[in-house]
């Protein structure tokens, strides 16, 4: 089945302790897309400026992704501009023009409005309801959110999350939204606010996954050389979602299995700037990766 | 086979957001030792003041710890007071009174020579490397440090991993003795320095345990109440090296498993102050566990 993925796709300038570059292409529905291609078709609904290269846009449609929501408006495309120290963990924020991604007001195609699985992307949680409320016969929907949303729109958000299946969130997001300091209970009360599915993410650190009765704890994947993690946690998003998508039943297995390809997809994502490696994974890369996890992990 | 550490026996006074005690039972090869005996007979070697409560003596006693290297010097006993956050990792330091600690000599008894599994609990490298020259016949010698070392007497301690077998170490640690920000090579450099095997301690976030040709990645058991954090690494190192010095062979399994139990043990250790919960744990207690940690990972 195929997935719709409502998010950014932007232009980012990082710098970290070994390299940097600028204008790379960036953004959540972008990292989130070339992850789920590998599980499910995916449809990407997303606003760029009439400066985006049309390079980048014939990359994303080569790999098979479904651009026709890619909308491009008078103006300049979204930029983001990071940077990273030693430890590549929580990069500063060194600027954010929003421009044309300011007045984002995604139009929903009537094929993409019969999409049943459906990833809104941490944008304005006002904006992730109007897509909601477009799908017909949802199957699976899910979202991720981020700090200043849970400060500024924390009712839309609550009112939000009611009409979800999966909330990804990371640690200090859960312990933020829930002001619990165990993240067992931040989890726990999560689930009582709607989602079936809370999944934090915990960086290099790895996963967690609560669920009907039970929980799932994935490490993270060791990589010897961390080169840039922008992207990773919508990457770890894409394969989870693009798994499920995929998937005949969203049972336990599903689930779990959805989160170890997510683990896996990540670590694509950390090994380059912007998508270069990410986009030229293979199915093969992809399940040699998994051999290895599973031996380093396994007891 | 059974089991030696030196380390140091203590009275704690921790502060964290919900409670708070005075005096109580602590110290690295205490937890160490209450978490060793459940897989191998401990011999513990430490020094007390006279104030040390006769009662905390009869209670390692009572479990089964050989207390004969116990020493009782004049003064007072070792006493560290800390605090923790709500987010229940690094203690302040209140205030840390040595006392008898400060002039820790320990006398190694005959019986105690022939030991073939050892445990160096944090304590001054140059001591740890003079009870390691005591061992007659090491089938196994670990040991532990922390950042004062790495500072103050950095080249003490590479002598001293020449003749390690084990490390046991946390991230910032590695990091910071390496000068290496990856974890993995930060191992791989360790290794390079002695340690056939190396474990990175992640609190929380689990474990990893590097070693010939390969890694191991232990997540975190999932407790929903943390009550008290102190002498979790202790505890963990304490289940690890019982389970090797129990173990026939030092192979990979039981390399992987004495960690899975040292993640299980360190759980225990968690949910009280001092070593209340720990001291009452049964062999059926831990088993329960394991298989829920099992159901926890598994994939």
């Amino acid at each position: 089945m195929s997935i719709l993925v409502v998010g950014s796709v932007a232009l980012d300038s990082i710098k970290t302790p070994l390299a940097r570059c600028r204008d790379v292409l960036g953004g959540s529905a972008t990292y989130f897309s070339m992850a789920a291609r590998h599980f499910s078709p995916v449809s990407l609904v997303a606003v760029v400026g009439t400066d985006f290269p049309a390079g980048y846009a014939r990359l994303l449609e080569r790999k098979g992704i479904d651009t026709s929501g890619l909308m491009y408006e008078k103006g300049k495309t979204f930029r983001w501009e990071g940077e990273y120290g030693w430890d590549f963990q929580n990069p500063k924020t060194i600027a954010t023009h929003l421009n044309v991604f300011s007045h984002f007001n995604p139009s929903i195609s009537a094929r993409h409005k019969k999409c049943r699985n459906v990833f809104l992307a941490n944008i304005d949680p006002r904006i992730q309801e109007a897509v909601r409320s477009h799908i017909k016969s949802p199957r699976l929907v899910a979202c991720d959110t981020m700090n200043y949303w849970i400060e500024s729109k924390r009712s839309r958000l609550v009112h939000l999350l009611k009409k979800m299946d999966i909330f990804f969130l990371n640690e200090s997001e859960a312990r933020e939204l829930t002001g619990e300091s165990s993240i067992v209970k931040a989890a726990k009360y999560i689930r009582r606010m709607g989602p079936q599915a809370v999944i934090i993410k915990k960086g290099e650190h790895g996963s967690l996954l609560f669920a009907d009765n039970y929980v799932f704890s994935v490490p993270a994947y060791l990589l010897e050389n961390l080169y840039d993690p922008t992207g990773a946690g919508d990457t770890f998003a894409g394969a989870v979602m693009g798994c499920l998508a995929g998937a005949k039943r969203l049972n336990r297995r599903a689930l779990k299995m959805a989160v170890v390809y997510g683990t896996i997809m990540s670590t694509f994502a950390v090994e380059s700037f912007s998508l270069k490696r990410l986009a030229s994974v293979t199915k093969s890369d992809i399940e040699k990766r998994l051999r290895l996890f599973r031996k380093l992990t396994l007891f």
